[in-house]
Formats: structure tokens, sequence, C-alpha cells
């Protein structure tokens, strides 16, 4: 089936209207007509093949809301209307440890990503969420419960709000604990509006003051300007837990001692520059450690949508057209977005 | 009570013998003659000031095992003539949440060193075991109950040993479990031993050929030699845990990307020169952690000390005489010791 999209055929080339073919649905696939899709910064690094290994033309998006408009004969879970998702993923071996323990995002023979990952399906690689229509395995798709009018809000949980959630959730953040979000970013608020509503005492860092009304709103208890000394000093060996969002190299040792005994400083970005080496003695003075953390799994992106349904939670989004992308990307690139693009993908005519 | 020590007037002269003030047992003290100490990396550092802040003249040890002859009275857990031990503590303040949970190693109010530490007693710091006689508290004494032959191969357990157990013991290394120890030098062949007495399949770390026999004696399943590529790439992916006992800077990511999803890389050394800034991709891709880790608590040294006394675990050793402390030294920053110095206190004669 040719579907529309938008592409670009080069790192340095703008994007434009292209059109794909998507597979018929086979007997587990889900077809899902996209209403939006978010726009990530993976999005931006793999259009510019910033991280090597782009294949062109490229179509990326791996934050996909829409409606079912054909199922397989096999598909149990979803039925046409179903208003639906799909995040990172559209496959994975699906026999090894961690896919049988639902952390598909772990797969021990590696997961196919939305875009830009190995298929059987033409032209041998993926194709995502910049386009009218998207064929997945009933696997890699979720239930969306929030109410119609959030939906292009939605989209980004499917990333962003996962990414956020799943260390936060591994890491048993809840009541009584405190916990610090570094960077006020398209992750940053997500990791905000879910560790407070998880029931943590939420402290958002950030380096510039402009954003401290925006955190107190996005649900931080208090908000430390990173840059301040003196401010960081007072919080030294108090948090839990701290979900540093920040890819750019950055020092990390400031927020390492900053958390009690036993916690733990997870990072979710690869920044393209090496951190600087972090302090040995802190993590052994305080038994503290550095972890990472990649995405989530798809029983947890469900039970994330559904916590987030039931909190009222979505991304604070802009929305555009997709005529507007290589525009967006240049506003992401400067930081200038609160907090998440999300393309209106019936732009796409 | 004046008491015979060898000392250190200062970073660059040798050790002499020294005459030094004991306090008289307080109500809850416990009066050691030491038999045997122990000669650890941390006191050649502090010996010679090379982490600066060392007061002299200077008696290092925190390695010591001995008798005790005579108690204040208030002690309820030893008698005169018992078999006992002090390691890296002899005070902390007891009432933070550290101390709370027997972890005085964290003490959140910073724990009193068995030697170079805060006191009241003169000379207004602590001076440890290189000597034939301490006044410890007895919250900071051990009971040790190998067999009185053992005594002097006990002494190394009460720093590299519980350094060692507490992170091996703290990530649940047991059956089923695939343990990495690198380096295979005074904490590195207590790693091993231990690792392998607590059921797990021991993998030895070295950069030398030549220890391939006596890491399978000490207790290893296999040994890689981590300079060999192809040897490291065999195991990518593979450990539940790791504990690296090498304090010289070195690449990390050799390790930690021998780790399976949700492993652990524990260090305990502090580098002099940082390593090089491990690979976040690294942790991401797996959520894995990078830790740190700091000697032991009281109650889990009594419970290493039983589980070695149990297992029939001591150090390896070579005795030398006080008069061979420097000599000692030299051969320590060479590596030229299997694998710890034992000092025979009776030879301050």
């Amino acid at each position: 089936m040719t579907t529309k999209a938008y592409g670009t055929h080069a790192a340095d080339k703008p994007f434009e209207p292209i059109d794909i073919e998507r597979r018929a649905p086979g007997a587990r696939d889900v077809q899902i007509e996209i209403a939006y899709c978010g726009v990530c910064h993976s999005d931006l690094h793999t259009a510019r093949s910033e991280w090597g290994g782009t294949r062109y033309p490229c179509v990326p998006g791996h934050e996909i809301v829409g409606h079912v408009s054909a199922v397989g004969t096999d598909v149990k879970g979803f039925k046409v209307g179903d208003t639906v998702g799909v995040g990172c993923l559209v496959g994975s071996c699906q026999h090894c440890a961690a896919c049988d323990e639902g952390l598909e995002q772990y797969c021990e023979n590696g997961f196919v990503g939305t875009y830009n990952g190995a298929t059987k399906d033409a032209p041998g690689y993926t194709l995502g969420g910049y386009s009218q229509r998207i064929v997945v395995d009933e696997k890699f798709v979720l239930h969306i419960r929030h109410p119609k009018e959030q939906l292009a809000a939605v989209a980004p949980l499917l990333c962003a709000g996962i990414t956020t959630y799943s260390p936060l959730r591994h890491w048993n953040v809840g009541p009584g604990k405190k916990v610090g979000i570094v960077g006020i970013g398209g992750l940053g608020h997500m990791g905000i509006k879910i560790a407070h509503a998880m029931g943590a005492h939420v402290v958002a860092f950030t380096t510039s003051e402009s954003k401290r009304q925006d955190a107190k709103d996005l649900g931080a208890d208090e908000v430390v300007i990173s840059k301040d000394a003196a401010q960081m000093k007072a919080h030294a060996g108090t948090f839990d837990f701290i979900l540093d969002t920040v890819a750019a190299s950055h020092d990390l040792d400031a927020f390492s001692s900053l958390l009690k005994r036993d916690g733990t400083l997870v990072l979710v970005g690869v920044p393209e520059h090496a951190h600087p080496s972090p302090n040995v003695a802190n993590l052994i003075f305080k038994r503290r450690a550095i972890a990472g953390s990649l995405i989530g799994g798809l029983p947890e992106t469900q039970e994330m949508l559904d916590f987030c349904a039931d909190k009222g939670i979505v991304a604070d989004i802009e929305m555009i057209r997709a005529q507007d992308i290589d525009r967006a990307y240049d506003r992401m690139v400067k930081s200038d977005v609160k907090y998440r693009f999300v393309i209106d993908n019936a732009s796409m005519g």
C-alpha cells in the first residue's frame, strides 16, 4: 500500500513529501492510520546521520498515535477503530531472556527500531511515523486510554514518557523518596510530571533561571540552578535517586555528590563527547552508583500509558505541520521548544 | 601505658622504633596485645603522605589481630584471653542512619580511622597496629574463631577480606552467578577465595600470564588475560557482577561490556589519576551500573570472619619483622608479594 510520508534523501537535504510502501497486514499485524507523531532528538540525529549508518530515504518518527484501520486474522488485542500507539520498537527476537521478561528494548539479538531498523519489508529498513500509515506486529502496539482530545499530547509518551518512567519505576521512586530530574526538556519535563505523580519529592535541576517557574508548574517541589555551587551544596547527600536527561557532556560529580548512601544517578542520554571522568571516591565513600537506562519494554510502556491516563498526564507540546519539520529541528537544536514538537499527520495531505 | 611501636616521622623518613601512649581502658574499652598486623597499601599511602594530611609521627596498621589483656567494667562481649581483631575503624558517631544500620564505614559524621583519625587521646590522632598494644571501644572489636595457628593469616581479612566480602554480599553473589575479580593482589586474591566460597562461578582477570596458575589455585574457575581482546570478547555480556580491585587508572569499558543486563561493576580503589571516562552507551544499552564500595561495617565484618572461619579461608601471606617494613613497602609498590605482608609484632622486642 502506497502511503504518504515526509522523508529526507541525505543528511544535508530538507524533508520533502515522499511515497512509501507499507506491507499488507499479516495474520498478527495491526494497520494504523497515524494521527500524530512526536519529534524526538533521535529523529534529528538519524535524519542528519549524526550517529552514522542512516539509510536514505529516511522517514523518522517513533512517537506514534493513531487509530486501527485493519487487523490480521490472528490479532486478539486490537480491533478496527481502537486508539493506539507505537513507540521506539517494532520488533525483537521474542525468545531471549530479555524478551521473555518483557524487556524487548534489551533484546539480546537486537531489537528492530521503528525507523532505520532491519526489516524484510521494502526498502529493507524500517520507516517511521512521519507518515500517514504504519503496519506493526500487535506485540508492539499499545492501547491508549486518554481522552480523545489529548491524543496529540499523548504521542511523546511513547519515547520521552517511557524513557523517564522506566528508570523511575525500576529504581522504586515513590512517596518518601527525594528525586532529582536533571534538564527540563522533552525528557526532563516528562520526568518531573511522572516522578511527581508517583508521589516523590521532586527537585528539578536546570542551568537556566528562566525555567524556574516552568519547572514548578510541571510539578517540581524545588528547583535548583545547577551552576550555583551554594544551592547545589545545600542538597549534598540527600537524594535517593537522580535521573539525568542531559546528553551534552557535563560534570556528573556535581550530581553524584548529591546522592545519599546507596543512591543511583541514572543517565539516559549518550553524549557526543564523553563526560569528564566521574570521581571514583564519590562513589566509594557512599556506595553510590552511576547507571544507564534505555526506553522501556512493551509491558512497561502499556503500564506507563495507563498510569498517565489515570493521572491525567500528557506532554506539553507545540503542534506543527509536516512542512515545518526542518524548522522544528533547527529550533530543537537551540532547545527552543516547550517541550515537544508533534506533527499533525493530516498535514501530509 | 607506654607501648612499643614502629612509626615514621616524615613522608621521606624510614620506620623506626618509637614509644607511644595508649589510654587506660575505659568502661567500654578492650585492651589488646597485638600479635600480628597486616600491611595494607593504605598504610604506605598514609606513611608517605601520598594522600596528604598525614600527621607525624605516623603509626599505620589496620589489619590487627591479638589477644585481650584487659576489659572495662561495662564490656559484655569480650573477656581476657579472647582472640580478637580490629580493622579500619575504631570509632563512629553511633547515632546516624548509617551507624544505626551497622554501616559504620558510611557514618554520616565521619568514622574514626584506626590510624591518622581524630581522637581525644594523645597525640590527638589515632595510632595503628604497628604497635604491641591497642585500646579500642568494644563496639569496634571483632571475635576471631579461626584455629590459633592461622592467626597471622587472619590479619588481612580485617581490611582486604571485608573490602571484598562486603560488595560480594551486597550485590548477592552466590551459586548460579558468574562473577569477575579484576586484579590478583592483596584485595583480589581474597575476592577470588571469598567469591568461590560463596558458590559463584569465578573468573579472575589479570594482565599477567604468570598469575594464571596462582589464580586457579586461589579458587578461580577461569582466568582471563585482560590485555587479550579476543579472550575478553568471548565473555561479553555474561557477567552478573565484576569486582574491580585495581586502583591504577585503567579502561573500565573493557569490564563493563562483559556485564549482562542489570550487571554491576564495583570499584573499591581510588585511582591517583582518573580512569578514562566510561562509555555511557555501554551502561544505557544493558542498564548496567558502575558503583563503589568501602570496606564494611562492624556486623558485616564479624559475619565475614565467621564465614571465613567456617570455610577455612585466610589470606596468603609473607611474614616480616617490623624492621623490614620499609623494604616490604618497596616490594609492595612493585606488586612483589603473594599476597600480603604481615608483621610479627613480637619482633618489636
